[in-house]
């Protein structure tokens, strides 16, 4: 240990370096190499061989402490040397992910020290592991951790005990403290998991920072529609220089169908790619191959899944993607499964269609160069007090009540999403804290807050200045029912009653769907009718003399406020098309490329790169389609897997099928 | 604590009051205020104006500790000063409620002191509220606790252990010993948790007693379904002064669909009236208002729900219905619910229909002063062993075995109630040790037992006496399988041979239903089908040379027994018709007024007041209805919600409309 | 303890007996009489009556110890003695049932010892037992214990902790490296229990001999599709003297339809004869009565069903079938369930059944005597890894991924053990190291490896000389996925590529159902579809250039295999006939006596005995069957419960008929 002083974040910034000097403009393609004691050397020379061969630039492997630490203490590097060097040799960058041993789990790893001899374990791994790995010149980067988030538990560790009474000690008093009432339920449990996360990865980053200065710093968050309300991204950015995801459909996307994988995959960048602010993202994890036993929803994605998730990833402005994996475990759980070559170390049809998307960003590096999707200008927001709360509160009972069931909040939320993209429009998903509150002027610009049941008090003069200052607000279902303290917001004083246009005067539960018309739209909804008490608003939908919907001019902007539960009564009735024509009405996207109405199952969107504009454009119907493309350019197919045909704006393609168009 | 001496049962019943005094003849309608640090006093004062708008005379308070109690170790009793100052400007009468503070939950509160260190404390939070409270001119009374009912659950704390012990040591060996086998099965935690809720509630009352004599003691049951079981009604008499129930059709009413609310509700009334004996008996919470996240089958009542459950509850002879409630809590689960009045503390139409129930009382007082049901002599018959061994011996398996999983009693034995009331009667339910044995004669009486699969010894005689005494005992199921020990009575030595006909040769399990041929009826079953080896009976129904029914002779009474399980094969086959002609005949219930037939959906009530009779009628079901009442009396409407017509007996009404028919 | 020398095996084995000398060559029906303090005399002797009138030759009583042992320390034989003396006037003889007190559990026990103590007791209470009915004429041997097997629960407590330090300290460590893999998985746990329960047994068995040699030894299995890996039945060869099963459908059979029972029943029998080797096997536990609230799929046996089973075990060369139970427990969990007599201890319908089975081998002895079923030298394999790593790997998700979830591997095997049955052809199912792999000829022998997903390497030798010397070997789902440490076996080095013709390119997860074309026939899978990189095969499969099966000749025999779920997609479409079609196509089965066709829900089972073979044929399908029996011989029925027509070998029979055949 030569070098022990401690390096602050300060250090870091000082000494770091811009993640364009990493990642090039145009970006890669790579897969996630296992090493374990048993390959040979020329199995392990072969892999390395193969992702050369197939356009791969880039790969991950799992630092597995216990393949290199003797039971006599010292260590045994030589098998990882063969990977960096057989990397080398290929041209294949090298993301080197730390785990530490974990006692009998190789597959997910801790996510927190369980003691302070632990944690002194782990600082010694650092030391070893960094210090022999970063003179390799196929070193890329360190992964701190696999996949940080728990599900929302906190360990009942006495080393957890000591930080969670550490973080309890330094909090301080709120202004704000909900009208005086007595709060009842504390979320200090929730507080407390954001911040030891937090913790924990600026502590590895340190470490790793006492042997070894202007490698990537990442990791990768799996499982973001269940955990996305465990993260502080925009503080994890001052000690990473990348971020990114793990998006394994099987596991991951169990709130969707797999036709649906494809929105849920762009989902995921779009969490991320907020998370990550100005830093790059990155795919650091996607399903490459089979389950076998193991997966929530376990199948083997096709060749086109492949190539769709990977155009959907890189038009999300992906740096990388990196599959799960490229060769397989050869033991113990999920031994044989995921991998993208069969078990003769051959390529597949996966294997290949990653290859032809890798070969396309090659003959087109002036197109795929600084990859941006297309601003929509439409945000979805969400806020992490709302899923503690769900969470909280969530009384399992039947389908009925499927709204206020667990992922009620994001299946609200992914369903506006689905719509959009449907109709060829990406919007931005955004934490709260990641939207940019600053601007002068918010014309043109709309956020969607889709049953988000908790607006603290620190985001009301936000969303406050955004109506002001142009913004178009949407609000639906029961959002904003609570404060951070679980204060009931419209039974006592709302605080938004001038922006929104008043308060709601009842929420009705209606077990099952039911319908509601606004603006001669007869929108489905669910289980949450509200009724509003209008000041200012404009009555758009009304039943019985109650009023359903209003919209309200504050400032230069206004909100439409249909408090009911729409987008869960769009996705169960499956009519998405009511809520559609509705939506389009009311957020008027100025993007310049979109379709002409909504495609069921179509997905689009539009990035653009250094040369020009290009669509995605994926068919996850059962049919083939024909589709009328908005847009004020030439178009040329770019990329094709299948018999698409392209006539001027008119597409046509088939079920599966993946096209991407220029436009210039 | 001026007063140390204590105060026993008898002191209380020396200077004790009658339950006259308290409530008025006519009964009452209130709700639950929710008194909470951060409500101003302009809506503190609103509440209470509103209650006296509505008609409501009556209201109750949970005494949070923890509002109160600061953490200096002082009293500030102002907030709660506020509320029964206003009670008392807009005569209001307060039940109090008591809650002294329990460890993060303020919704059920603890049903037993956690250590002797917490008793303390909760006789010093009795000493605070008492001495405070029983100044105040509003006070109306007590409410020992909140719902007292563990679901079955014996606590496992030191103190609880202490006490059980104590209980266990008193425990005097009973006479009867199954017939020598050896016992395997106790059933002492049972017995104990049926002692111990007895033992608390007594304790609560005598601190009580310290400090005030005179006030109203009451306490209030929930869950009623499924903790029947768990409680000693009629020594609970000796520190009442009146008993209550919780009735929310969300939390409470789950063996029922939501068309069934208005029979729940009234067999909760039934089970409680039974357990006051000759106290008052009380709504005392009543859904009122909508679920959000609370409540296991959430919704929200209509107007006209209220209305049924008012007249439902009136006419099942409740001296007062309290709703829960009528502001909603403002933070914390449940917040924004439950309430009467909206967000904006207005009224609603749950709220108006009250109102209008309230206004009819008011004009009719005469009519509605001592209102009693009509007795209609019959009588279902339930437990305690009887649940304790169905849940003892519960195996969940699917649907096909129904009838012996969790509820399979209570389903049984309230498909009779359903089906008595569709008749328009309404039959009592009480518990053995609750029905009056002591009479000479029982001629009119009938007794229907519903699968009470253990009969224990104790009750043999009382039974046997009351058919000889002229009784009809109506048996089905798998009634008097076991004894109070688990002993299987069939197969041993069955003692109601005589009174029965014979024994039982055999039960079947036939999972899922099968039907019977019974007296020319074809009834549905479920589950099991008994056969009977006959000695002395009629028989009434066979198969096979197999007997599945008798009517059995026995002194001046007869006994007829199917044992097999119809209640449930009516309910799972959605076919009560057959069941109910059959009982129809079978039960020649001797009441003045009932329906020409069974009427689908329909619910009557008929209650005597003081002036005359009155009969509640609600459609439940999908359609209009025209029915014939059987009346010697001439008809008047006294009550409608609805486009009701009555032409002579002839009654013309619509789905949800409750009607009040006065009998003259 | 007058004889307290150690017994050892040698010894027990040489004053041992043969089998025959115990159990005549004629089987035996008996029935379970329990005895329970609060009987009366009459009541146990007329049990015994009863038994001997119904032709049953055998009872089995279990030795409570709860029973005998006094709270004093003495122990009062009074009540046991009894039965025993009622079965030596009945001519009765006795299975002693060992049964120490079990902490509140009557029925189950305990599987091991909780403590030194409590062995110290255990061994007290066999002295006390042994010593004093070892006397007795009537006994006839000791069963053990009550069903060991634990559902692969290891007890956590501190004696179980010793044993299995003391298990894990003798561990050698085996040559087979699995390529140098590191082991992640031990599967310690679960060899330790097969390791427990055979030490466990055999102490109890040397405890008995200490003070009894001459009787039989024996012990039942109970649950077989689930507990089948925890048992190592050869080495309990060497102390017990006949080896049973519990075949209780409501508990054992979940995995099965009612109609299948039968099906299920002829596998345990087989199961549990393979387990026996050489020594005779018993079913000692058949439900012979009514559940009511015990059993997970609780019913009511019919008479006919009593038949089936007796049949199918006794023509699967069962050597005593014992009813569980005569009469029913009186008290406690069970109390009034499963008996043969009713509840007046009167004969039933079952009890008849059983008495006309027992009057037809009675009149019949020279055929029924020395039965052994006939071979059909087709051998349905399994081993205990392969149950081992699917319960580690077991991730419940939904019903279209049935084939990973519990029960996964023994649903595919038991699909061809039915197909059989219904092609008149019963296979053999044997442990791996149950089968003879010593035979220097294997022409004409079967072995079907039905999804055994792990083939570890100390059977891959056995395999191979299989092959080699002549045998067939079907194999299908994904056999041989792993070795016994869970290494892929495919994705590294696939040890049997010679013999199975190649190895595997890939297993490809689909949910649901697929169909694979192979020689022709269209047959149904689930979940797994495997693609073959084929080296020496015949290709007899294949789809887009992927190879689905081939057949590979290897030394004198060869291996079909078709790596896909067939097993689990027959069961699951209900299409069993396509791949009854493939299999007997491809196994070519030289039984003698078989149908012509498949026929749906028929099961036969051809036996032979002293004089002659002889058929069982059951008609388990709703509808009456005119079915051809392919047969050399003449024919005669020799058993019917129906009105069952044979014409030549053309045989018309009813739902739920069984008949007997002779042929001549």
């Amino acid at each position: 240990m030569f070098r022990k002083f401690f390096i602050s974040f300060i250090t870091i910034v000082l000494f770091g370096f811009s993640a364009e000097n990493l990642y090039g403009n145009v970006p890669m393609i790579g897969a996630q190499v296992i090493i374990e004691p048993g390959q040979t050397d020329a199995q392990i020379d072969s892999w390395f061989k193969l992702l050369n061969e197939n356009g791969m630039k880039l790969c991950r492997i799992r630092m597995f402490e216990v393949y290199m630490h003797r039971a006599d203490g010292t260590w045994d590097f030589s098998l990882f040397d063969k990977a960096f060097r057989a990397a080398e040799k290929y041209n294949i960058k090298v993301f080197a992910g730390l785990f530490p041993a974990s006692n009998g789990n190789s597959i997910g790893g801790f996510k927190f020290p369980l003691s302070k001899e632990h944690e002194i374990k782990i600082q010694d791994y650092i030391l070893q592991i960094v210090n022999h790995y970063r003179k390799f010149n196929s070193l890329y980067g360190w992964v701190l951790m696999n996949e940080p988030g728990t599900g929302g538990y906190v360990p009942e560790t006495e080393y957890t005990k000591e930080k969670f009474d550490d973080w309890k000690k330094k909090q301080i008093e709120p202004p704000y403290k909900s009208l005086g009432y007595t709060l009842l339920k504390t979320f200090d449990k929730q507080k407390f998991l954001v911040y030891y996360n937090t913790w924990y990865l600026n502590w590895v980053a340190n470490e790793i920072a006492k042997y070894d200065i202007g490698h990537e710093i990442h990791v990768n968050n799996h499982q973001i529609f269940d955990n996305l309300a465990e993260y502080d991204f925009p503080s994890w950015r001052k000690f990473l220089t990348s971020l990114g995801a793990s998006a394994h459909p099987s596991w991951h996307f169990g709130y969707f169908d797999r036709s649906e994988y494809t929105v849920a995959l762009s989902a995921n960048c779009n969490i991320i790619r907020s998370g990550a602010g100005n830093l790059p993202f990155l795919i650091t994890e996607l399903q490459g191959g089979n389950n076998t036993y193991s997966g929530e929803k376990p199948f083997c994605p096709t060749g086109n899944e492949i190539t769709q998730w990977l155009w959907t990833s890189l038009s999300s402005g992906a740096k990388a993607v990196i599959f799960w994996s490229l060769n397989s475990r050869s033991i113990g759980e999920e031994a044989g499964e995921w991998a993208m070559i069969d078990f003769n170390h051959k390529s597949t049809e996966r294997l290949n269609s990653a290859m032809q998307v890798a070969k396309c960003i090659d003959k087109h590096q002036d197109i795929f160069s600084n990859i941006q999707p297309l601003n929509s200008n439409i945000h979805i927001l969400y806020n992490r007090p709302s899923f503690w709360m769900e969470r909280e509160v969530q009384y399992k009972s039947n389908i009925d009540d499927e709204g206020r069931q667990p992922g009620g909040i994001i299946k609200s939320a992914m369903t506006y999403y689905k719509i959009l993209c449907e109709n060829g429009i990406v919007p931005n998903i955004n934490e709260f804290a990641e939207f940019d509150w600053t601007k002068s002027d918010y014309s043109g610009t709309s956020i969607i807050l889709a049953n988000m049941v908790s607006l603290p008090s620190y985001e009301w003069e936000d969303i406050r200045n955004f109506v002001k200052l142009g913004g178009r607000l949407f609000v639906e279902g029961i959002t904003g029912f609570y404060d951070e303290n679980m204060l009931s917001l419209f039974s006592t004083e709302f605080p938004l009653k001038d922006v929104f246009g008043g308060s709601l005067s009842s929420v009705n539960c209606i077990p099952g769907n039911f319908k509601i018309n606004v603006s001669g739209n007869n929108l489905p909804g669910h289980l949450w009718k509200g009724y509003i008490q209008n000041e200012s608003g404009n009555v758009i939908g009304s039943e019985n003399g109650y009023i359903t919907g209003v919209r309200n001019k504050f400032g230069k902007g206004d909100v439409i406020w249909i408090p009911s539960l729409l987008g869960m009564g769009a996705r169960r009735t499956g009519d998405l098309q009511s809520l559609s024509n509705f939506l389009m009405k009311e957020l008027q996207p100025s993007v310049s490329v979109c379709f002409e109405k909504r495609e069921n199952g179509i997905f689009m969107q539009t990035a653009k790169g250094s040369k020009s504009n290009f669509s995605v454009v994926i068919n996850k119907s059962k049919v083939k389609k024909t589709i009328k493309i908005r847009s004020p350019y030439n178009s040329n197919i770019l990329f094709s897997d299948g018999k698409v045909k392209l006539n001027g704006n008119e597409l046509t393609i088939d079920p599966e099928e993946t096209v991407l168009i220029e436009w210039k």
